[in-house]
């Protein structure tokens, strides 16, 4: 008889699947006070969230329509279980929990069970610890598991942004994206590190986050040389002050100074609606319209093989 | 000496003068609660208004580009009590004041009183009564007048939604639009009444303005005939139970049964984002959709001679 299998768990956000799920993923989302704090209380996130979402959902519809209709993040992350998995060998089966979308922790962890497995090893996808992702995801789980499979021994892999197998695959990421400047272009080009913002106050308050997205980008500089580089912070939304420099407001001041821009997401591993909409489609006519001579992104991590290593590496070093 | 004048006050809700104040208009709008509770309170009302106003800024803003950047209430409103003071005669001025925008009601009170006017008549420019628009409109003057202009005797008129003259006018818009209607589409066309929806509980609770809209129409309806007609209510926007039927279902209704359409606004006296951006062209890119085989609109009141004379009318009668 085989050994019994282990549960590779990666824990993302998830996203719409469909246009018509865009309003209750929002709903999903704003319901998150680990994500967001709405005011006045746990009594009001749900009506202020089922408004919210409403109101926002005809933007963010729009946003989705033109990449295609459905956010790319269960793809590449069900890939990367898999890849991952097959590298680990026999013995491992591939399991991805989305903290505002289907599959949900809840139903993952009920087919773990049903399967007979007894060990996870349950991995946030982002790679600079905040509460409201990762620690919210992480808790997301640990509930499911406590409602639905209490006798599963989970190992949680949460932090990792300095991991050194991980810095290279982003370095391999930022080389293929400077073989794309052209000749002219080289010269005058800022490597623009662009993080999903946070509330001002969440950073204050002591998440790691911030340092960690800096040791980030430290690591990967290291590993390209000598470049001149920024960390700007995007995707601002609510009414509250937020991280700054905004990515938005670099790439207005670097037109200014004709200099060209290579774009270096860092908050996400894969491709997601704040790269192939918001750089790819807004911070380019952004760029465009501010006199940015060139304007370039590097691509995801996606399922490339330096990450899916590594990703072994975190689960075999635990 | 000449007699003292008489103020005439125009009183409509207002609307974004630039695209910049659309984020701002909102926030006014959202923060009154007789025109939209939202959940638990006053306490709640402010920061619910500033988050919700952040969010739905962004289409918003399209809209009101899409008709020339800003909103044409205040020109309208502005001639139609400049016109009515010329047709009263003599010692009459004309004022109007907006609920959401400038000039707001302690701006205006401030200026009469410091013309030397003591004596007001304040027309709301709402044809059908419900606390959330005319109500709202009417204690804001009140107070402001309260605040500034205690000794000012105002005289208020609220409700005219079956006022003779106002069915006249309304008719003649109908009977123009009726004269766009190209041969071939006079046998299948339905008037198609519209109205800005309320949530259900306005009514439910005693609001006469669904009322007020139904009895309007058969007053127009008496005055232009024997054509098929239906009222709908349009600009749903918050996640509750809305008035129905939408106008939208009525338009792709008409479609499936290559009915064609000519749309009648009642809840508005004058052209305003509903008429130039909803109706004109989300509704009509929704009947062309749907199949409608002909769409038109009838011109709004603005400063056509009959509504001024109903305008008039209103002020003597008082």
């Amino acid at each position: 008889m085989s050994e019994p299998k282990k549960a590779l768990v990666l824990l993302n956000m998830g996203g719409p699947d469909s246009v018509d799920a865009v309003e209750p993923f929002l709903y999903q989302l704003f319901s998150d006070r680990d994500l967001i704090q709405l005011p006045l209380g746990t009594l009001l996130q749900k009506p202020f969230a089922k408004m919210i979402s409403h109101f926002r959902a005809k933007t963010v519809r729009e946003n989705y329509r033109r990449i295609g209709g459905k956010s790319p993040l269960l793809h590449w992350s069900r890939l990367q279980a898999e890849k991952t998995c097959e590298k680990l060998g026999e013995g491992w089966d591939a399991f991805v929990a989305m903290r505002y979308w289907t599959p949900r922790a809840d139903e993952v962890v009920q087919r773990i069970v049903a399967q007979g497995i007894t060990e996870a090893v349950v991995v946030s996808l982002y790679p600079h610890y905040t509460g409201a992702t990762t620690g919210s995801s992480i808790k997301d789980f640990q509930r499911a598991v406590s409602q639905h499979g209490p006798d599963l021994a989970c190992r949680y892999i949460e932090e990792w942004h300095d991991q050194e197998a991980y810095l290279d695959a982003l370095t391999e990421c930022v080389q293929e994206g400077l073989s794309l400047v052209p000749e002219g272009k080289q010269d005058k080009l800022t490597l623009l590190f662009s993080a999903h913002a946070l509330p001002q106050k969440f950073i204050d308050r002591g998440d790691p986050y911030q340092q960690h997205v800096e040791e980030t980008v430290a690591g990967v500089m290291e590993r390209v040389g000598d470049y001149p580089c920024q960390i700007g912070y995007q995707s601002r939304s609510g009414p509250v002050k937020w991280m700054s420099p905004d990515t938005l407001d670099l790439i207005a001041a670097a037109g200014k100074e004709r200099r060209s821009l290579l774009v270096i997401p860092v908050s996400f591993v894969s491709d997601h609606i704040e790269t192939l909409e918001e750089v790819d489609v807004e911070f380019r006519d952004h760029a465009k319209e501010h006199g940015v001579p060139w304007f370039g992104r590097v691509p995801a991590l996606n399922d490339r093989e330096s990450f899916i290593e590594a990703l072994v590496a975190l689960v075999k070093q635990g």
